[in-house]
């Protein structure tokens, strides 16, 4: 990899516009985040312009936290578009291993293969066809458990897979790293997981997509570091994550990221 | 009653999942709102889905805040599925007195008798089938004008019902108490009552209906004092107040809360 | 012009109730927002109850951020009740250059004849059947581009018209102004624009639809450079900002404001 940094001057450089298809709970903050790192953001799911819409983007990112049948819809026509033009998609399987329509939804989005797949140790594992013990949308599996499973996904989707937790795994099922940026009170605060795969998705425009992962992860992680220092709760955290994330210069990522090779 | 801490240390032991259908507005604010007192925040409305999810919640917190057909119909395959399962359910009539569409869908609800109904002044008499003057979701009648109406309804459902105001009255048709916490700035921030009441879902676990509401308003009006106390205005209170639910210890609620037999 | 502050007291004094049909991102922010002003917020949208409520509130505020073809139905449903009683309403075109599905939406509405359009330079170049460069919901265009386009706009339809931009431009299409308020802060915080429109929508019942749009913008760019000179970032501005539109003395705003006869 270059030094971290290089990924977010990249990204920043360009201010990629970023399509998000995602649940009602993440819209406001995941459009924050992507404005704080230096990217532009646009939420649009209506059948009757989303695959326009996709066409405009650098690049896409889905999450089916409340999705149904016509949204569900709208992620695989925006999905096509991405792959029509070669552009890169994020895929976030929020609570996968709840419903059997998460799971046929998921299927479906599996199958159009997704460039990046992000979420915790219990989706994967779900996404995998292995037995997690997803409650809800928490992880009930540690990410050690989802390894085997990640590099099974990655291998059979040909994208990049990454797995969240106190230490987060990324591979593409070759090659993998370990990102062990972050901080406890980033648990505490609803939606970071959903914020950061379009943060994730603006640093895969041009970019490695298996780099690009591990950059984003680092950098979302140092920023919750910062902010935690400065934060009395989650409530005053997300103030400060917003700052962090706009603050944070590419040589204090690339000083702070903790990156290592897996 | 038990000391008013102990409803909220015996909620945190088991941090229940506690499945959400409310509107648009409240959505993020709710789920953090939970995740600060220390309970697991679901989102879920999709009919194809709901009532699988449904049987995985520990309890249920409906708000008909920006339903539609759909969202209304979903809300009552979930409530079903609780009642099924003999497991608590929230309900909270948002603005049912503006239009005929939101007293039709609580009409429907009632009849699934909820566990607990909160709601402002204007509300409960509407619900109990007064006349009320509710313009939009404000509340234009006082607690006391309401408290008649609030044991006719507690009687007629077999649950309990909780009038919010600047001294909010809780009743089972039997019992009744006042709890005196809060502070006017809690007004001047929007979806506080709406997240409010899956504060009440949360604590009705395993807990008696009446003396868990009761707690959890206590415990919300206190929270929202601390913040007050440090805030600036609307905006700095919001995140001093999830700051507050998360720090507040079980003592420090049984020190605070302002609970009177009525 | 009255003074500026005195159309802000004239709202306060009644405190509308602002129906607002807007898109899912903005809807948090923006119902803080008028909470902040010292209005009274709604977000009301379903076919089945979307007139009916209209016909309770003083003013609509429409945004077709994330609308549908239903949404966009009840958008005019509602701009026709306003439009039988002689009340105002305004139209946010969020995007409307990006996709066909909002050029034939806006252009139903634009028939409704909105009390006031207010968008960025792209957004209002559209409108005006210009030749815009928008990308995604950002401006690509100066206000200076624009301004014919505005005036065009205002004659047509016979509403006020007004452009967003480091200086805004407000014109009914005879007398015209510029508001030289605000701060760059602004536009790193998503839905600042669609939450302005609602503002703009309260100060509108009962007064000029020019000098309150006028006076709007002021207001909001006022509280904009009062929560950058505390912020930290974009994250710490969003507080700041609730903040400062609660503390907004009409005097404050009298003597802030920066409007000039254009």
């Amino acid at each position: 990899m270059q030094p971290t940094g290089d990924y977010l001057e990249t990204m920043r450089a360009t201010a990629p516009l970023v399509h998000n298809i995602t649940n009602y709970v993440a819209m406001n903050f995941m459009a924050n985040v992507l404005l704080a790192v230096g990217a532009s953001p646009a939420m649009v799911h209506a059948r009757e312009e989303v695959a326009e819409f996709a066409a405009l983007a650098q690049v896409l990112s889905v999450n089916i936290g409340t999705a149904d049948p016509d949204w569900g819809a709208a992620m695989q026509d925006a999905a096509a578009v991405m792959n029509a033009h070669a552009r890169p998609w994020v895929f976030d399987p929020v609570g996968v291993a709840a419903t059997r329509f998460r799971q046929g939804l998921a299927k479906d989005l599996l199958a159009l293969r997704p460039t990046v797949i992000r979420g915790n140790a219990s989706e994967i594992l779900t996404l995998a066809g292995m037995a997690g013990r997803a409650r809800g949308v928490d992880a009930g599996d540690s990410v050690e458990a989802a390894i085997e499973a990640a590099t099974t996904l990655a291998q059979a989707t040909g994208g990049v897979v990454a797995v969240s937790g106190p230490v987060d795994y990324v591979t593409d099922g070759a090659r993998a790293f370990r990102v062990a940026n972050g901080h406890p009170l980033m648990t505490q605060v609803t939606v970071m997981g959903c914020s950061l795969n379009s943060v994730i998705a603006a640093l895969c425009v041009g970019q490695s997509a298996l780099e690009a992962t591990v950059a984003a992860l680092a950098s979302y992680g140092l920023a919750g570091e910062v902010a935690a220092s400065v934060a009395q709760g989650p409530g005053s955290f997300q103030p400060a994550f917003l700052d962090a994330l706009a603050a944070q210069t590419p040589q204090a990522l690339s000083d702070g990221a903790r990156i290592s090779a897996a």
